[in-house]
């Protein structure tokens, strides 16, 4: 069996969603490419988490194609695929449906950024992609949502900024490998909760929510005291 | 003892419910019909869940009349029995009074269509039904109430929006089996989150609401991605 | 030691609590009494959760006073005395800060029966008491605060709303016996969130809020269901 | 090893903050002093918090410089330095990112004191800051936090309102120990979901916000009842 310590990771960030509360049934899954090989591992489409194995993960090439596996992968995987091959630095990527994230995709708005939780993390807001148009859902679901993020975040720096809401869907988010992934999507769920709250408490205040942004000074040192060259968050 | 395996399946339906959070003490209620013998197995009436048994489960005919058990049947078998007389499609029926889906009801407003999450599995909203007239509480209150709901999905296939809300009162769902009724409970609860905290967005940017709904052609193909003839999510 | 089985019981109920999630650190207490001996049992004043036994539970007079019991009793013991002098059919009385409900009771709002799961235990709202005078406050705090609730109860049944929000405090509920009085305050929490979400949801759609009260003859039916003469949910 | 009992005392403090879901990830610290040896006792920067121990817990003098430990001190130690040298009668320091007292910080705003369950520990109100400015973020970012804080106590006894928001940021609590500082902690979020839900019930029914704050009288009567020389609450 190919890449079993590949198989090993993405099977431990697919079970760590729903210990974090972010996905009910099946409705996540994580991928974590192999460079040098050019081939992804991820979660099989609708198996429930208590029946997923290491060795149930299915390995793709970079066109989504199946490699290894008896199982059919997720049906994000061209979504996956698309984004590896757009973005040489991302290394893992995280879909999920999880509450307060995709109620602000469903809203249609970027999560803006009133402090430093997401400061930490996202050097802006978690941007909301546009809505993919009939002939795009129609011709290539899964394939244009890839194509609707990286569309997205021209200009833009995915490391910088690792996640995103898709419209009327749910956040994908992405880092270095699947764990990174996953816990990029625990800081999009958590923001999610803090910044809709806080927009309540601006409007029962009737207070303008442009008012709460963190001034962009206040993202710079937050961001570069985890990520700069400078960083001295952590054990360095 | 008749219908030992449906007895264990409703069992087993039934202690799902307070699992996945939709049900405090005895506020709700599972069943599912073995349609060849025109019987349907449901909980007993006002039980504790942990005192609940495969044996304790209550077998009853089309009318609701018990034909197997001691204990009394779920006070709502009148409705379970009457959906089950009008749709013949459906195998299992789900009661509860989940948080969320119940404010919804309270409300008496349907959840729109704000995403692939309620898309994947309710083709449209999640409709609430009309109140009951003064007379059909008095009458024959748990029979008008399913009658209501038939009322309601007049014109429309209960089996693409496996679930409805009653006015002030709370969500019905079902499906094919009596474990399908329980996905689809989850399935309304997890929505009714998602949909009240993006007309909360909505509100604080000052947007409306209805611009939130998901476009009908992306409604259309989450839907068959999940149910139609080509359908290609999960293992087939 | 007096009233072996009372403690238990009392005991039990206030274990209850912090289990149903309804209680941080010590914020609630719950008592029963045993009206042949004129004498209830109420928890200690500021004793950590996993610190109560049967034994440390405090017995006491009508008056309040401690007649059995190394450790002070609940320094709300003076509005438990009082609602048993007052009510003779009152077995058992819980007092949390229980978030939603203790938000309502801040807000200074009674909540409004919007549907069927407040109307199956309420007969109607659960009733927001005035606030306490500066005199009342100072003079004789917790007995004053039983003398609002016995006041706002006037001409009521207090066991056909079996329950209260003291402003700017929290909830006080009440019932046959301590385990009744524990069931209530984990209705009132429930209606709480409920009736929260479904004002906010009419505000999100631009509705009034009062369109969204239950009907009486609703609310009759479910009442008289569970509580009536001819009550026929659960096993009679 | 040094202060081996001070270390276990931090440790246990520490631990308890995600035990009573105040902390995600490593997003939290806790503090305690020896006034004698004007040391104390923090948290390392970014572990995760099954890998801590008491012995992996970091020794600081008073301007925040390790004197004994293998690994970096939170990031944060800098702020509870300069509170323990501006406020000797702290005892310990707790930081969290807590979701609603966060979102109260986010949007800029102090919780008003609706409420008993906040005037039991806070005389007053739960004070926001002032924003910093570029200059104190760039110049010396966490000493400014925390004299940004010392700042906005001028005139106020920080015994009496155990806890701050930094704006934009998050909660800062404190105590006589780390284990008060916990305490805290647990009392601002708590009292952060109720006043957010006190505020929208307000919002729904059309009342000012203002109108919920509890009178003078009541926040005296409680705070006394537990902090001042004839208090009554526990077991003194």
């Amino acid at each position: 069996m190919m890449l079993k310590e590949l198989r090993e990771k993405v099977y431990e960030a697919n079970m760590d969603l729903p210990k974090h509360g972010l996905v009910v049934f099946t409705w996540g899954n994580a991928s974590e490419i192999d460079r040098e090989k050019g081939l992804f591992v991820i979660k099989p489409s609708g198996v429930d988490y208590d029946e997923l194995t290491p060795e149930s993960m299915v390995v793709c090439d970079m066109d989504g194609n199946v490699v290894e596996g008896d199982l059919n992968p997720s049906s994000d995987t061209a979504t996956h695929a698309c984004l590896y091959r757009a973005w040489e630095n991302v290394g893992g990527i995280v879909h999920t449906h999880s509450t307060v994230a995709t109620a602000w995709a469903q809203a249609g708005r970027s999560i803006p950024c009133y402090g430093t939780t997401q400061a930490d993390y996202f050097y802006g807001e978690v941007p909301c992609m546009r809505g993919l148009t009939k002939e795009e859902i129609e011709e290539a679901y899964e394939l244009n949502t890839g194509n609707v993020i990286v569309e997205g975040f021209e200009g833009k720096d995915p490391m910088a900024q690792p996640g995103c809401l898709v419209r009327n869907h749910g956040p994908f988010t992405w880092g270095k490998d699947a764990a990174a992934a996953v816990y990029h999507a625990v800081v999009v769920e958590e923001v999610a909760k803090m910044s809709r709250d806080a927009e309540l408490l601006c409007v029962a205040a009737g207070r303008a929510i442009d008012d709460a942004k963190a001034p962009q000074y206040l993202l710079d040192k937050h961001y570069m005291r985890k990520h700069g060259p400078n960083a001295y968050y952590g054990q360095k």
